[in-house]
């Protein structure tokens, strides 16, 4: 059976939100479920949430493997995270990063301090053996494919030529067998689509992927990363989380200022009352709860980041995509992948 | 008299656009214009635009300072840039860069291929003593402030910090000379708000400005470039360009699914014409026709590069700003802030 360590002091809504979304998680996905932190917290709402359940007839919970791993300290998310994971040597990121380490969990699922759990996994889980530089990967929301995986997103703000090709390769294998696209269009972020545009790094990425076995379709702007063109949008890890930070912003400023002008007259608020329906499911269709958090690619063992603000929902789709990476075995195909690609460019070579 | 040359085959809708939006700045500013490209077309146009005004009844057009310069070549949107500047000598962008050059007059606004445009008015025009990369600024919308000054978004992809540092300086006489902000408050686009985080370029960026006379706020996240937070954004151009370009993409994103989803049912298509004046008034306050064009900081001129989109509006605005530009002297202001730095940073070292 395979087991996942949830980090359930991690975010805004904790130990709740963790505690619900496993729950929900050990039910449909038959999945043993670790939770790791303050033991007499997650006591307490783990017998609540049983209780409810219990009260309204639920009684699914009762087969689920739920285990509790005691952890004293928390990693907030105001924490200086150099100082904090080096400190901090009992938080519950670090525990359940552990468990994964010595094999009791295959997988670590945290809401936290996302500095903290990526410093932490590098350290203690450690990374794949053929890859140099781990990378954060989420997936878009977009007009026409199934979603566009981008990364890196903010685990190495610098990054060399090298990196942003074994991204390729790592967000290709997310990009099939997590999300489930046929042989992804991979694109190279970047300010223009011609080879000659970009900066120095982007350049030599292009030519490193244009000689590959990546299913590369060239740069890709900003204008076209919600549009579905590419399946898989490398970058490093800098532009990746400035790239990533401003879309936030763009849909937060927009919702804001449509949400002004609607409320300007009666006649536009009767409007805004009888579009409620189209909003709803827009805002589905962005809801990030959806995409189950962010992966980060190339460590030995699974890491999923979940956004600070994640509801039951999110943690469970966040297991589920831990759940069907570690199925899907995702870090051997990275590992084949890889090695293949390295013995390909020796044999350019002879 | 201020005189603008204005390259009137630039855009998608020239010459038609950049006349009339030249014709209105005329009459509006008194400025003189130099209308530049294929001087028939041009000829033919205006005759138009003066014979619809005089059948109703407006002369006011009788007394505005229109000349032509003739100019054969036009460089396209999808002229290689490089190639393009080097063999079209005759190209319109060219010629209205010459009389910048010449003194016979004072700035030069394009709708045409911007990197032409950039890459002409710095070998033609060149920059500013003092200035070592001209950057392309931009002003975004925000929901508090006036606007909020963004650059590098495109001239330079790789910055020195010291290049930045100039940027910041550029940009705070920008936003409190043509923006109007008193003492702007200057941002460096980052990926978290502590001074340790960054790639290297922001960290050396952020102590020269932290130990500058620049109103320096430390680091601004994508996410809070729409918040008016900070008057001036300073970055290398490939950021500024993937975020500029990312904030139009989501736009667009958006904007395409609510259309959708206000499509899908009656209730919501009543709605949908409900809410119209607050899609407009919504979609009046993103309009880049408002803000007059991106201005190209640094050189020896003013060069003001106006969206290929432009609408007559669009061409007037950036006429507008040219001309606050000129008149502002913001060049010799740029000249004497870069200058008075200089001394500081020699005074600190003795």
């Amino acid at each position: 059976m395979i087991k996942i360590a949830v980090d359930a002091m991690g975010g805004d809504f904790a130990p709740s939100s963790e505690i619900e979304g496993a729950l929900e998680a050990a039910r449909d996905l038959g999945v043993g479920i670790i939770l790791v932190g303050r033991s007499e917290l997650i006591q307490a709402e783990l017998d609540k949430h049983r209780r409810n359940r219990a009260l309204s007839g639920d009684l699914s919970w009762r087969s689920s493997h739920i285990e509790i791993v005691d952890a004293t300290e928390v990693i907030t998310m105001d924490d200086p995270v150099a100082i904090a994971v080096r400190r901090k040597k009992n938080s519950s990121i670090r525990v359940a990063a552990k468990l994964v380490r010595d094999g009791q969990a295959q997988a670590l699922v945290s809401a936290g301090n996302t500095g903290a759990v990526m410093m932490t996994s590098k350290l203690v889980i450690g990374s794949l053996p053929k890859v140099d530089r781990p990378a954060l990967a989420t997936v878009l929301p977009t007009l026409t494919s199934q979603g566009t995986v981008i990364l890196d997103v903010g685990a190495n703000a610098e990054c060399k030529a090298s990196h942003l090709y074994d991204f390729a390769i790592m967000g290709s294998l997310y990009s099939s067998v997590i999300v489930g696209v046929r042989n992804p269009r991979v694109g190279l972020l970047s300010i223009g689509e011609e080879e000659v545009k970009g900066n120095d790094l982007t350049k030599e990425a292009f030519k490193l992927l244009r000689n590959s076995s990546v299913n590369f379709i060239g740069n890709i702007e900003g204008r076209d990363m919600f549009t579905g063109q590419a399946d898989v949008i490398v970058c490093d890890g800098f532009t990746g989380n400035i790239a990533l930070k401003t879309s936030e912003g763009v849909f937060e400023f927009i919702m804001r200022l449509l949400k002004h002008e609607l409320k300007a007259t009666i006649q536009t608020k009767a409007g805004a009352l009888l579009t409620r329906p189209a909003f709803q499911k827009f805002k589905k269709r962005l809801d990030y709860a959806e995409y189950g958090g962010a992966p980060l690619l190339g460590i030995k063992g699974v890491t999923v980041i979940c956004h600070g603000r994640s509801n039951a929902k999110a943690i469970r789709n966040a297991i589920r995509v831990a759940h069907d990476y570690c199925t899907g075995e995702v870090n051997s195909k990275i590992e084949a992948s890889l090695g293949a690609a390295v013995m390909a460019s020796h044999d350019g070579h002879r």
